[in-house]
């Protein structure tokens, strides 16, 4: 079932270490089926270069399996809070890709300083607040989950107008309209946070972006009167 | 028509991503033919894996699609403001490569301090102005050509001594004698803004280049005197 | 003899030059076998590009050679006293890994400030103090051995809670259940300390991953109640 | 003539670009052979790429082309005046590498911090001072030449014992006894050189190295007392 959303799946996984995000078995995609309400979903502790598409592990909202022989990534009830709460988000990536990580460690959202930023993320990516001891100990990655929402919540971001945010100590989660594209904002943010980290470095008292040129930067690529690309509102 | 412009500026284009200056759709290069007035350009938001040479975009200085069946690069108005106003420049290269992206977003201009910056530049590598609200809200991209040739302007320099410039929150741009010399000149801007951002890590009091020994580098690669190569003047 | 455990350390030597944690022959694995006990180690000085498996060396407890027509790695003695302190070890790997190297060179250990961090290493990656000028003169390589057991016992870490250390002004060794396991916490202390300098470059006064974070980590993936990966207690 | 040294400088200026010390033409090797005092250099401004070995210029020690069709590297009369200075001297390799070439723009030598360094620079690698107007305008590249004997001299360095140097402003030069060894100590002096830069960032009051340390590195692996490598003082 689903064997095509299982090999977009499976090729996002690769692409995480195609694009020197993930190395060993630092990461995990998932795809979401709207129809069957289903989330496919890398297996826990595989190797990327061993792992195979009928490794993909299906479960429902609820986590329970519904098909494959391997157990799903630790992370799978994370990527479920956020499909249950958002359910137009179609794929979901999670990393410890360098720079958003030390970001995420660092307790520091990523401000937007420039069009590169403007052209995926309409404003800050922000990072969650530590969670508690309790947290923790009970129901971890479902917590995680919801102070990702939280966050989102507090902050009334469109997850799809800002696709990523850091859980602090931890790293980075992003997300698309579909498997490749959650991967791809994985990379953009990774690259947005070098450049952000770079620009205060040669500059303390750097600037952000003005409104005005996000604004420019995020619509001329997404929305109704987008001119980037090949399609009207093609991104 | 211009087939032979088209192969240089296709492959131009791709010379971008493998010199590392690019991922995704992140840059553009253009090429100048001078009889025919018409300027050849990357199709807007395609990847560099799939793209060919025919889907390179023909267009007059005005704009005017001449051949192709494509869109043509959304930066491409700032492309022409640059061929009008400098009719030497044969080719122009964009990206958001790291470096001068940060520098450009830190609203720094890049310093030279040493010789590899004095073999390609005549000088600073200037950062432009913030545009304005109007600037960026009506005719952006032909405001971004414009404002760089304000900033060559106010600073006297002949395009060709400094062939590249940051534009303020958004990346380089950078020019040169054909649309190869272009990406050459961005991947040596790249260089030497991660060289100059490092020699100022390394020694906050560091002094730039003395304008004898950038006389020196610039002159034994440029000009009527050159000795560096194999030929008198050779670049 | 011991024909397997060679080629495992054969192996693992090259996975230390593709991991990009050694150049030239600037690194050293070894293989401890508990029923003969013997070590089996690269050989000194030979390049990883024309080093055979039959170039191992196997030498006993008391730096004997056993086998081998090759000199073994002059680091030797350090890896000696290491299994001879530890048998619970099987395999030790060192390195000049550049971020690992440069906090050694520091005299600074590495703080667990995330999850990517407490995934491996359950706390803070110590460096030992510097050696003694007397310590350095004779039996240079057995003292650097004691020096990381000196450090362990004093901050009381179960070096495979721990499975690595930074020896000042020198670089990094890692260890664990197998020779392979030993690069890949090569490999993965060099990210953490990347990420730790990072995150201290953008965030000078961010604080250490919570005890119970660190604990939920490390314990997910560790000891009887581990649920990342395949099996029960898998790694 | 001189065919299998033409053969190893072809290598190795071809293993500068391999190592990533050097993009485009920025840089040079020469190798020397003492029974006939003949130079053999790159030719200058040529592509490595599409270079051949019989490109290869042959040179006297007076700048005299004895054999070959092009010009020689623009830094040909920097590497006579070091060879007619050091007649020990087989090979001389000059580079814009990323680091090293930072320090020598931020006019500051490179610290001794770890046995890295201390296993192929036997103390500091120093930086040369500016050179005046007087000696850019006229003979620069002989100036250079004598501005790194000078720099040897007024700290009693033996140049083999700190196989290189950096020009302040300018990058380094490297050496050694051949060609091969010379691109070697380049690659070396860009790693000690990172590894320096990012140590001081750790901690800005690193102590360098204790001179005890640097000596047993340094003579564990050079002189007659060597016992690193296979051989009896083998590098």
């Amino acid at each position: 079932m689903l064997e095509t959303l299982k090999e977009i799946v499976f090729k996002a996984n690769l692409e995480l270490v195609q694009q020197g995000l993930v190395i060993y078995t630092w990461g995990n995609v998932s795809g979401y089926d709207p129809d069957s309400k289903y989330v496919i979903i890398k297996p826990s502790g595989v190797d990327y270069d061993t792992m195979k598409v009928e490794d993909m592990v299906v479960v429902d909202l609820d986590g329970q399996i519904i098909e494959g022989s391997m157990r799903p990534s630790s992370d799978t009830p994370t990527h479920l809070e956020l499909y249950k709460e958002y359910p137009s988000l179609r794929g979901i990536a999670h990393t410890h890709s360098m720079w958003a990580t030390s970001f995420a460690q660092a307790q520091t959202g990523i401000t937007p300083y420039g069009t590169t930023h403007a052209d995926y993320f309409y404003g800050p990516i922000p990072c969650t607040r530590e969670l508690t001891q309790d947290e923790v100990t009970s129901n971890y990655e479902i917590n995680t989950g919801r102070v990702i929402i939280e966050t989102l919540r507090q902050q009334a971001i469109q997850p799809l107008e800002v696709p990523g945010i850091l859980v602090g100590h931890h790293g980075p989660f992003t997300w698309g309209h579909s498997p490749e594209n959650a991967v791809h904002n994985a990379k953009v943010l990774e690259e947005v946070a070098k450049m952000a980290y770079r620009t205060v470095a040669i500059n303390p008292k750097a600037e952000p972006v003005p409104q005005y040129l996000l604004d420019k930067h995020y619509f001329r690529k997404h929305g109704k009167n987008a001119y980037y690309g090949q399609q009207k509102g093609d991104e």
